[in-house]
């Protein structure tokens, strides 16, 4: 025993999250919850809003790395609408659970009402409800909203009470000089509002709709007994949110990628979290739980065939 | 682009093996070497030799990790007798290969005789070369030999010039104490050869059957363009030395899996390779190849379906 490293921890862990000593993995899906957020008006991100709607578009016609992901693995795609500036055709096949057109720009007024927070972490709790009933029991969490690294440093800075320029990473790709101006943006931004925040505050005025609405199924998939698939630096954003209101939901969590974006790492340490794959990927999509997924299935059958091969002895 | 980081990477990497820009993974199988050592007996493996040919018959019945991650990913796997001390059937279901009944002790006398290397690198370069006439293109190498980790870091500090020390670690769990004797008993063997070797004298004098065999299939295995997917430390090792014969086997190469033993890392740096996993496994028998397996079946697909959406564009 050992032998097999993260591997065995991984099936200990699958066999504890089920109460089991032989653990299953049934319907898995993948929820990619989309939104668009206020700040991005504010040059934080190389790419401009646009790109949330059109990135939507493309996972329904399945061109995106996470559709390829999730068809080579099994796992149902869902494209959850939390909050993109677009209005989509009702008939799209998408989640349409659209709480406003992106968030507002919290440099100037709070991301969203009470209200609007309510409804994203009540949505995203029906969604779960919704895809618990199919049996399903792993549910793994993507996200596409431009400007959304620059919420998750905030959550990250103010839930973890560490300065701004720890937690502020290049996103998808801004080079120093942005860089430099997106940590003076947020900065300048977390001065406007008071130095400690309640935990509910700190969502509603810098979250993003996706992400709170990420929140809230996580904490319904946790109550559930489901297994959590955690993808990068904005699902752990809003994993560490949750855990603040539920701590035990970390041990629903497995961590599936380890991205390079400053600050993840540490977010993982925070929550004494070690992530099975560190692939350098930055798309986000969901695009590292859908990698890792093989992996806890080989984490099953491997607590499967070590249990039949204990009958033949 | 870059945004899907090592994956990215890899599907270059397995493009330019086919120079192809859609490669094609065929029949993948996972060739597992093994055999004895003579150095066992100077106490430096916490396992004694008979766990050797009792893995075999493991992997034979389909009891052994291998078998379930090779199931998991449709690799066919072949289990050959390189130079295990057991006379097994001859209508067991593995490849007969026994070049001897393991190795001789290196700390007394050469490990194998000049005759026994050729012939061990001449059954590895054959069993591939049938194999590849299945169109089978792409091999995964593992390994089982209670001792092996001696003779591979034996092999790295001659080929790589490197003290002792930094090579040898605790293989599958040494305490202190034990290693200290394995460093003890690998120097005084050391210093009874010449400080200066030949290449293909190292094999002789350190090696092992079962590396050296597969050193003769991964020589094959680049010369038929197959793409190699190399495990952890004594896998690597068998790598290094064909590389001093053949440097351009590097570049048919996947390197899988990281592993936690002293002098691996050291290993691939000198390789200039970077592990797709890092998963604490010290299994062996190829566990790392196969749980990487899945990553290069995305890679393939990724660029697969990047072609047929710019084909709808």
């Amino acid at each position: 025993m050992g032998a097999l490293g993260d591997l065995e921890e991984l099936a200990y862990r699958l066999a504890l999250i089920q109460n089991a000593s032989q653990p299953e993995l049934k319907k898995p899906h993948m929820l990619v919850f989309a939104g668009d957020h206020g700040i991005a008006a504010e040059g934080v991100s190389a790419y401009p809003s646009e790109i949330t709607y059109q990135m939507v578009l493309n996972f329904v016609r399945g061109g995106a790395a996470i559709n390829v992901f999730a068809r080579q693995h099994q796992m149902e795609l869902k494209v959850i609408d939390a909050g993109v500036r677009h209005d989509f055709e009702p008939s799209l096949p998408i989640v349409h659970a659209k709480i406003a057109q992106g968030t507002r720009n919290f440099s100037l007024e709070k991301a969203m009402t009470s209200h609007e927070l309510s409804q994203a972490l009540e949505k995203g709790s029906e969604i779960v409800e919704e895809i618990s009933r199919t049996s399903c029991n792993v549910l793994g969490f993507g996200e596409m909203g431009i400007g959304n690294t620059s919420s998750a440093s905030m959550l990250m800075s103010c839930l973890m009470e560490l300065p701004l320029e720890d937690c502020v990473g290049r996103g998808t790709g801004l080079n120093d000089e942005k860089l430099a101006q997106k940590i003076r943006v947020l900065q300048e931004a977390r001065n406007k509002y008071p130095a400690r925040l309640e935990v509910a505050d700190i969502m509603q005025t810098f979250g993003g709709l996706e992400i709170a609405m990420m929140a809230g199924a996580m904490l319904k998939a946790a109550e559930r007994g489901m297994i959590l698939l955690i993808d990068g630096f904005i699902c752990t954003s809003a994993l560490l949110w949750a855990s603040k209101l539920y701590p035990e939901i970390l041990e629903y969590c497995i961590f599936c990628h380890q991205s390079q974006e400053a600050g993840h790492g540490r977010m993982l340490d925070h929550l004494q979290a070690h992530a099975l794959l560190r692939m350098n990927l930055r798309l986000g999509e969901g695009t590292g739980a859908a990698l890792a997924y093989p992996l806890l299935v080989s984490a099953v059958k491997f607590l499967e065939e070590m249990a039949s091969f204990d009958d033949l002895e």
